[in-house]
């Protein structure tokens, strides 16, 4: 029997053994997903923590179904580990492990690499190794592949196989999950192409092949190129459209009505979260080695930059209404995630807007029901208020900072006495409502 | 009998005259319309061949059906005329009128300025007036309304009302007509929105208010700045896929399998036509007076104004595999039309690009079935070529510069030695065929 299959076998048997390399918002769903299925799966992390919670089916991720967890740990279907040597158990193994940009908007690359070198220094024969963490294309190629092949000297497409596969999760998002999003792969060769169709399918309604790693790398960044470039097409409008006296909310319902070749983004104090303020940045990596300079998604970062800022004027221009600076007025932000219902801060713009304020002497103090407390970018500590009819009245300036569905607008604009209002929670014109 | 209830009472019983100004492609359609529903319809043109050509029921505009046009002018319900005296007879007056750019990219006025101060000169009481051109917002408010009030010496509001409602016509689309495209109207005051609606309902099925004209002007801005900035987005990254080895048009089928928070855009030669090229730049003209720039539509524009010289490039490259310079070499261009099944040649990039390459000394052909003879921007003048075996093979290098659905993509590779290939008509890879 041929490695492959053997592989194909294992998998058409359901006893291929799964290894999922790091267990976040990507990983743990995943490493459910295939072991709702009854498949094997084996869940690699480094943070003790993590992995003590997973084995004891404390769900830690919006996601994930806490009765799924549950019965995939009482089943023994999934197991947590910080031990990687058990790769070499694996048939599959998928990377899921964060892709960040450094400070100064560089690629960091040292969680894949590490992933690479271990699963390098533990691969078996007959392995399928798919990356799905955002990066910029020619990554699995010329990065990840040499790595492999030298820390196990064994000969991709012979003895192993590689892929690329990106991640389409959307945190909070309750119509598509891991399940009914379509995923894309691109592996070296076809030999792995089919392999990796195998391994997703079995979990994944509709897999998608593409002809190379690269072109899947590039899917994923021209999807969230997309976004950024519109959300930030939008801040910059609503900028104007706030100086010309244009309801931006108005038009883009009004936009929305032309029935063809029209998509609605919305404005709102900049772009947060862990894929839209960083993939596009890893394509402008690239294409400085070859000598591109990509305009729109620098155009679209400049424009990122300033929203805080801008935001802080906002609140500086709504302030001087009541004869008031930021410096000693009582500010309370409402919502600090970086959308509506999810319980993540992660590069959100309100924490970047809560350091300008408080740095501007600005007594800052944040609610927000899914996160209880806050470190901002400049180490400064929150703790979630109360939300009480008193203390919104105690505030100089309300600032509705995510649209949480528990956020009511009449509640909040009743004990406010001044309210910036940057995600169209208020809908009714008012005297004391200051909008983006 | 009040002057509003007397356009009500004329709209209920359709004995309302519809004036419309400029019959192009906007006007025509529109006109026609009304005309179909047996409203009396006059149709105001300073061109005598144009006035001439819809009284003889000869169709020059494309989204226009033959039959209509021979049916509304056989049963006298619409009369073309330059006489514009004939405004004093109509009760609505919808201004159709080209808003182009001047040389430098400024808003050319002129055509709005001179409807409105003959509107004005004729102006009866009880007439409802509104403007569909494309303009910048504030126009309706500041620009045409003190125009109407000081020809006319008449008062908005009391004596006639003014609105704005743009034009969503989408040239050679077969699902979204002027009937079941949804219009957007927003008006100086309540009673002319009133008035409006009533007006355009007899002829569009959904007529959607907003409460100013601003609104409604920038809501043509948003959506043709959103066209204009993805399509430049698109032709940005496809120039670097280029470099990457990457193939666009793969990657982009592969992204639209997300099923949420993606549009698809396809790459090509460069933006053409009467609306994209253009309307951005008027908000960008206004944007100024309001001390404000708008980075994405400036490095949109930077993206289209440098596609000619790339494209020029791309025939370079390939004419280069041939041991061939374009000094000399023979070249034709397959279409010229803007997009494809129409036949306007406005802003179309292949102009641009067959100057370009005309000017480095290349003996330059084009072939488009539906326009035969063009004239550049700079003044060259061809006429459309056959488009047999002998004539592709004659050629150098063939271009593929419009995906009309006449060119076969067999045909055009089994005739041409060399083919430019810009709009993904030739779908496998071959070595005589240089993709964008």
């Amino acid at each position: 029997m041929t490695l492959k299959q053997n592989i194909r076998d294992k998998i058409n048997k359901s006893e291929e053994l799964v290894g999922v390399i790091g267990l976040g918002y990507v990983g743990l769903p995943l490493a459910v997903s295939f072991a709702i299925e009854d498949i094997q799966v084996i869940g690699f992390e480094k943070s003790e923590e993590k992995v003590q919670q997973v084995n004891a089916a404390e769900n830690y991720i919006g996601d994930v179904k806490d009765e799924d967890l549950e019965q995939v740990v009482k089943n023994d279907k999934l197991k947590a580990t910080t031990d990687f040597s058990k790769l070499a158990e694996c048939d599959a193994i998928l990377i899921c492990v964060p892709t960040p940009l450094d400070i100064f908007k560089k690629p960091d690359m040292g969680y894949i690499q590490e992933s690479c070198e271990t699963i390098g220094a533990y691969l078996k024969q007959g392995t399928f190794v798919c990356l799905e963490s955002t990066t910029y294309p020619t990554t699995t190629e010329s990065f990840i592949l040499p790595i492999l092949e030298e820390k196990s000297g064994l000969k991709e497409g012979k003895d192993f196989w590689l892929a690329f596969s990106p991640e389409r999760v959307d945190p909070g998002n309750k119509q598509f999950d891991t399940r009914n999003t379509p995923k894309v792969i691109g592996a070296m060769n076809d030999d792995g192409l089919e392999i990796g169709k195998a391994v997703y399918q079995k979990v994944i309604e509709s897999v998608y092949s593409v002809s190379s790693p690269r072109i899947a790398e590039m899917v994923k960044i021209l999807e969230n190129t997309y976004r950024l470039v519109n959300i930030s097409l939008i801040n910059e409008l609503a900028l104007l459209c706030g100086k010309m006296d244009i309801n931006i909310w108005e038009v883009i319902d009004a936009a929305k009505t032309k029935p063809y070749g029209f998509q609605a983004f919305y404005p709102g104090p900049g772009i947060g979260g862990h894929c839209i303020p960083l993939d596009p940045f890893y394509l402008e990596h690239i294409a400085k080695k070859f000598g591109f300079d990509l305009s729109m998604i620098h155009a679209a970062g400049h424009i990122n930059n300033m929203m805080a800022h801008r935001m802080t004027l906002k609140i500086t221009s709504a302030l001087n209404r009541h004869k008031k600076a930021i410096n000693g007025s009582k500010i309370l932000f409402l919502g600090v995630a970086y959308k509506p219902n999810i319980d993540d801060e992660r590069e959100s713009p309100s924490l970047k807007i809560i350091d300008e304020t408080a740095k501007k002497g600005g007594d800052v103090y944040y609610h927000d029901p899914f996160i209880s407390e806050i470190k901002t970018d400049e180490g400064r500590l929150y703790n979630s208020s109360e939300f009480t009819p008193e203390f919104l009245n105690s505030m100089d300036c309300v600032v509705i900072s995510t649209k949480h569905d528990v956020f009511d607008a009449e509640y909040i604009k009743e004990h406010s006495k001044l309210i910036v209002d940057l995600k169209n929670l208020i809908k009714e014109p008012s005297e004391n409502v200051y909008k983006l």
